[in-house]
């Protein structure tokens, strides 16, 4: 009997800045065979994340890089195919950090989540269901603290994090002012995620659409891109303003530390504050979200975009285009029909 | 009977940075009959902060600048020497923003306290038992929330407010470090205020020596300073930081916002915060921070340093001296008998 055949994608290099195809090469592997208490998924969905450089740095991070030569660390959801656990049945839908592979080799406790909501799509359990999702949920909720009325500044408004966020804002009453890349972002972040205000930040008024998009003042901003986005956005805020730091997307080297303008008086006159977090400090708090997302989902007042690239061969050059702007959407890569 | 004359030190130019002596001048004027409702105020102590910089300045602040040829802003102690108003009696020690002159006219709500410690000196109620003591209470305490082993940073570790947060920080079981400048002041924060490591940020090893004494990181960062010597701390930061902005003495001017190296990695990876806060906000704090830092002042376990100079004729070029550093210790000027 032949064994299965394991794709996997490794990484080749250590990427000084944006990983790029290069850094990584496909594997093929076999399978081995299962350990008790050992469970096979087949992954069907893998991630795309804009953290994945800093996963990859070797650099002042939040988590260990990956090694070189091991599998790219990455979510996947997938299905269990076989299993020598009897808590995990086979046939259950699963997600975790089970790297951009066909199969992952895992036991119970690597298993993030037993899907529940069988009425969503699988891929959901990548983004809106997923740690884009919770994260948008968590940092807006719990950190933001909007209250009904305020002002609410997303960067990376049509990504999947933020637009999450701005469409969370506006179920709680707020008035939510987008921030993206080009006409197009621009213009899902209005008619897809119902933003009430979008401006384009390559736009050469930039300035100015923020300054009339936020004349009331800027009461949270959910920062996802630092750099000069925020810079612009700062120079808003009203007093008691909470600037969440999500993301620092727009920055592609942290090494050195680059500068720009800085926040201590914006913080001290606006009687203001900057949070950092990372999502996976907060475990507790994701059944909650869980609940929420899906319900929201289900009632049509949570909106989400998928760009799913077919293949596993796509996998090398993802996290590049997610920093070229190639997608509109969570981006995932399907490698088994789901 | 001729009227009581009052000496007030007007502003008489803006200031573009730091305000000198040529943009104040002296005014003899004499005191108004009082009106029904009304008290008579004898400054005996004149205080001065690196916060008149702000006060004086046109552009983003906290408060309304004060105009051009009125009398300076400024907290005082004094006592009541006249009053029209039954709830107010004369003999009483008070204070409140009674500005750089001899004599105010207010009215009760403008009195800031009575005193009700009379077996402490007058000058404290300008410093340690004032606006300083209370500052460094209300920043470290409700929004460090400093836990027992913890290292605290200060920044103008040796001047009213930060030799006060360093003590209070100690009183909490923390590890202090203090940062001043010069070796005088180095020794002050050892010798005066108890500080576990004290640090000269003009030395040309400060970031080594910075790095020696905080090998375990730093918990709470107090920040009074901004500029190159916050630079250097927030490298330093732990998991879940605090980062208290009260003030930004280290920087000459705001306009245009001076660049220094993006905070916001530090923040996200550290899951770290910043918090800017005015004292004003909160006089629902004044009343427990009085109460503590009277008792700690009567055990000895809070000491505090005072600068004071002698007669209202200096009081134009005292804020220029503040940001030379002349001063060692709380800067007022006394202007009556004590």
């Amino acid at each position: 009997m032949n064994p299965l055949i394991n794709r996997q994608v490794r990484l080749r290099s250590r990427p000084l800045a944006i990983p790029q195809a290069e850094h990584f090469e496909i594997v093929q592997t076999p399978v081995p065979v299962l350990d008790e208490g050992q469970v096979l998924v087949r992954n069907v969905f893998l991630s795309v994340e804009p953290a994945m450089r800093g996963w990859l740095s070797a650099v002042g991070n939040y988590s260990e890089p990956v090694p070189i030569g091991a599998v790219m660390r990455s979510f996947a959801a997938g299905r269990v195919q076989a299993s020598r656990d009897s808590a995990v049945p086979v046939g259950a839908w699963v997600t975790g950090m089970f790297g951009w592979q066909d199969y992952a080799v895992v036991r119970a406790g690597e298993i993030q989540r037993q899907i529940g909501e069988r009425d969503l799509p699988l891929s959901a359990a990548l983004g809106v269901m997923g740690i884009n999702g919770v994260t948008a949920h968590y940092g807006l909720l719990q950190l933001g603290r909007p209250q009904k009325g305020e002002t609410v500044v997303v960067s990376t408004a049509a990504g999947a994090v933020g637009s999450c966020v701005g469409q969370i804002a506006k179920l709680q009453g707020c008035r939510t002012v987008g921030i993206t890349g080009g006409e197009t972002k621009r213009r899902m972040c209005l008619d897809a995620f119902g933003f009430d205000a979008a401006v384009d930040y390559k736009a050469a008024d930039f300035e100015q659409q923020l300054a009339a998009a936020c004349a009331g003042g800027v009461d949270i901003y959910y920062d996802n891109t630092s750099g000069p986005i925020s810079d612009a956005v700062l120079t808003h805020l009203n007093r008691g303003a909470r600037v969440i730091i999500c993301g620092t997307a727009s920055v592609s080297s942290w090494d050195p530390i680059p500068s720009g303008p800085r926040v201590e008086r914006h913080l001290l006159i606006k009687r203001a504050s900057m949070q950092g977090f990372v999502i996976f400090d907060h475990p507790e708090h994701y059944a909650a979200a869980y609940q929420d997302l899906a319900q929201w989902i289900r009632t049509g007042q949570l909106r989400y975009l998928e760009d799913i690239l077919l293949g596993i061969e796509h996998a090398p050059d993802a996290i590049a285009g997610l920093y070229r702007g190639d997608n509109l959407g969570k981006r995932l890569i399907r490698i088994a029909q789901d």
